[in-house]
């Protein structure tokens, strides 16, 4: 498992596995100078944290992040900064609770992959590292980086624009912001909402899972981060969300209906509003050649339905690779989608702090 | 512009603009005792390269590839590889051509952007280096990648899975292998690519032009490529693919279709099929876990409309940001998808072989 | 402080303080499948922890390592190992104990240096980061490379080769490897080793310090570990050996002595011994051309003497600047020489285990 | 070979080899806006060619340079730059001349370590990429890092210190710059050059070498440039300057002979000149705590002698095991070291250049 560090500059590095004894995350790349506690990073943790809502997964977990290093009298030094999380869920019995599962293929987990590539000795405890668990760390870091990105007037939020099927229609912007974190759904249509709730209920109930789509916006970064012709922003974003478990795709902008469109249609119009450019339409959703344009970056992903699901399935022995069947009897989310709302905001978060500080490395047509 | 090299074993290093004097790149990781001559890397540049039919753009190159360095007597020597493509179009008088667009925001370009980032000194002739002229340096590179994955099996092909709202319809993956390249459209459908191409013409004959969807896909991948948690397969397809211009989306597998399916429907269930583990459906498009599985490995890009048309459109001066208009004189593609096909390829045997790579330094369970 | 990681593929990250709550690290690239359980580790920390000799600060850590993520029933799995060593002695009283020295320039300390790059916010505690402390975890994820060394069937040992002018002559390498630790100097030669304690009980009385060079030595290490033009191997632990605070010098082999000799005196003469190619002497130091030559890997590092010392110095307050004095009053070492071994060691191994990762993902003239 | 790229944002990769057809670079992290000609480069790669005298190798090689991307009218443009040196002196004769060296382990060089690691298939021609040809390419990529250093105030310049065991005495530094680049020695001190010279005849005549030291002096650079704890200032200058082919040791300030010193006399006292704090000496070279001082930076390094000699040595066939003799009958330098001066500076600068970028990224106690 080599990659285990996110970003060039702001960089963060996380290890830790859904029932070991913490996650540990070492964040390089803060500015001395920042106030930064506990309390500050536990915002978005609880907004992660399971065992929230009756679409959630009932592990419960206060998920208190410890901050070990990097800080002196609650203000940021410039050292890295060391934080723990500890797995207080993990208890022998729990944990026992799991072996029946040991040497069976979870169908859509990375039971099967995570076995071939590291062999008998992987940790195969709810899928160990492989497990959702880990992106706390993820939503730790981010928190830094929001801070941080505060600084520069970015603000980052994200909403359920799809569950089971159901899409949320488009809203104005400023009712999306207020009401993107809105529970349990965290969709802002409050009617489509509630369907929202009984499609994932009716899964529940019939031990099934739904996916949906998350969309992400970041407001107010300027024009000039990205770095071509690898490192473009939407690229690195792409990645970072892409590398989220279960997301199977990404789009940005217009996304996939392009495909359909003219260039005519497609192509954002530049106009002058206070002396400032800016764009008609934002198809490009906030990012051009791989460089922000100043317009809202605006990213969708596919979340799959849960794959751990209380119906009974076909699978296959690990060890003696016969045929056996694989019903979940441990916790789990009937969807992710509510609690993908803010690990996509915090690597959306990580990937701007750090073509934040890279755009100022070069520092082009400024002396020296 | 701080992101020229990918890859960190199989690294990518490029350079060069659309009217500069050449592209150049810098391979590394290639082993030694590969026969590599310059004939090996000029069938895929030549299927990328302009000119070849009325729907791509009238550019003449022959795109003929050097290798200054890094093999001896057409084999490679474990150096890295260094290569030329000169720009033979790039001749004064078609610079000229394009003095008219200096200071011309050109709607859904890059000449924004640049010209924030980089100021007055960038390269704003067809956009410099953010024209896809950059892409046949990733060709060439990739072309070195594909000959090394051969050896382990891996067979990497795309195509046109959807050209301005056409759909090519499911096709058994042995036809669509067989027609994957046929000219001009690349669909493997010969009635669809028919109506495809038509659509084409007459967005052509229109001054307009259309996007699509490339569908690439990675046979004969082992399990066990991809490194967690920031380094997934999936995560490195999406940047790679994502960094290619003009790419708005990527999905891998059932893609953004899983965000209305449920958890029963969409996990594939494994079967043992000759004594080895395989999956009775693909909907993870063969990546599971940020690991492959073994399956095909399936990604799928939207790719937004030329955004050189030759309508006029409204747009505004970069310098004396009054309102203005533009319209293209210069050489353009109504669509760039068909041309877009050893591109994706290209960036998905870079990131494979990467992976490979990375695998193998990591040997889990293997001595020592 | 953005460089908080080593290496390519065995990749170590590490954050903490001198006093702050603890130390943290990351290590990435342990194959699975390794045993490895906390007391693997105390071994090579014990050996550098401080209160063990008259010669050594006073400061008392048990430098007791936890692991928190990435073994499983004491194997490790794949994953990232996450390491936490509390810092017991950082009570609340002792931190008092620093408070005047605050805002004084310690002389030959990274004290200037830390608060013109981080200002008032920097870790002033004992000089925060800039405190050998931070060595701790640096051991214990050498230790962990060194275990996956020895399956290569590398040994690394390391001894004093001079302490306050004495140097210890030279002697069978076999004598060295026997009685490379022993204390409290940990010079293989008893009589030296006498005369050198003296020389440090001396400079402790007059309230000095001394300095001294450590010498390291890679037993069994393959031909071919080593990554032209600028991953060398002797650049790379020029690197590794240079990042430890208070070293001023690193050579390779015969070193700065080959500034005096001839080409003939200098060049190794290879011969066939038990039908492998061995070098008559080994001037070259292991490492010819930036690659391993199989022949043992010889570094020597030049400790500064300890900074912190009793006598009164002239010095500047930072924030007056106006002259002032400085006189330690908290703990310190005569010399750090001795407790600079284990350190030595593990910046060796984790350049080697790098190394060793990188030529077999490189793999040349071997399938695929 | 996996190392061919140097620096973290102000990035260098490289390639070629001694006998190829040419040297190709591609230079990322020059801001937009810098004027940079060919003709800018070409002072330092005449300073570092052969053929310049009587103790230089008679190769001939204009060492033109060509930019083949990454200007417009002879600015920078934000783009990579693409550099390229064509080898005139690689002609199929003088290859020819090669032949009988092909399967001779050339005693002091890298035939041994080339033929384990890359096997039969390795540029055994002159070494091919372990020759000192390569280095053309780092002076060329250091020629514009001193021109974006100059910007800073920054000037590097190096001087022999040492040649055939004769060494320079400590002069005023401004007669150091001064004299730093007199013919053909390099040595400030005309009497004393004029005995290296001697020396080095003498070895010529002899068909021996002689090895040396070279001093690299960095001025100007300010107070807070280094990344600790593992990119540290001196620990990527000791990695750049020991990745030069040749060098064995390289040392900061006071380097070995701190090993002797005590600790009052080995630190440096800080002063306030012009309400700036300075120090008495310069003992650290310029660098405490991995981060600049703002005094000058020193380093020197251990340059051996060529290994090419003219005498007959003793060694083995690579293939047959056998033993047998060598002996040089191509060109060679009876010292490198004059010629060192250059790739000296030139690596000098790439990574005080990157630190420059990597400090401004981080920006302590600035806004944002």
């Amino acid at each position: 498992m080599l990659g285990n560090t996110f970003g060039r500059i702001f960089r963060v590095t996380t290890a830790g596995e859904a029932f070991g004894t913490a996650l540990a995350g070492i964040v390089e790349g803060v500015p001395a100078g920042t106030p930064l506690q506990e309390a500050d990073l536990q915002a978005d943790l609880d907004r992660r944290k399971p065992g929230q809502s009756e679409i959630a997964t009932p592990r419960i977990e206060s998920d208190r992040v410890r901050i070990l290093a990097g800080t002196l009298d609650g203000v940021t030094t410039g050292a890295p900064i060391a934080l723990v999380i500890d797995n207080e869920w993990a208890t022998p019995e729990r944990i026992a609770a799991y072996a029946g599962e040991k040497d069976v293929i979870k169908p859509g987990h990375a039971t099967y992959t995570y076995f071939e590539k590291f062999g008998v000795h992987r940790d195969w405890i709810a899928d160990g590292r492989a497990n959702g668990r880990e992106t706390a760390m993820r939503v730790a870091a981010g928190a830094i980086a929001k801070r941080l990105l505060a600084a520069w007037g970015v603000e980052i939020f994200a909403f359920t624009r799809a569950l089971g099927g159901i899409r949320c229609p488009d809203l104005p912007i400023e009712v999306i912001r207020a009401h993107a974190d809105d529970p349990p759904v965290r969709c802002p249509d409050p009617e489509v909402a509630k369907r929202m709730l009984a499609r994932a209920l009716e899964a529940k109930a019939c031990g099934d899972s739904i996916g949906g789509i998350v969309e992400v916006v970041a407001r107010g970064a300027p024009v000039g981060w990205g770095e071509p012709v690898f490192d473009k922003l939407d690229g690195n974003l792409a990645r970072a969300l892409m590398s989220i478990g279960s997301i199977k795709g990404v789009e940005i902008g217009a996304g996939f209906a392009v495909a359909g469109m003219l260039g005519s249609e497609n192509n954002d119009l530049p106009v002058v509003i206070d002396g400032g450019i800016r764009f008609e339409t934002n198809h490009a959703g906030g990012i051009l050649g791989g460089i922000s344009t100043g317009e809202d970056i605006v990213a969708r992903v596919a979340v799959k339905p849960t794959p751990t699901i209380a119906t009974e399935q076909r699978t296959v022995d690990l060890v003696t690779r016969e045929r056996t069947t694989f019903r979940c009897v441990t916790a789990s989310d009937p969807t992710i989608v509510p609690r993908m709302i803010p690990i996509a905001e915090a690597m959306t978060a990580l990937v701007l702090i750090d073509h934040a500080l890279l755009a100022r490395a070069a520092s082009h047509g400024k002396e020296p």
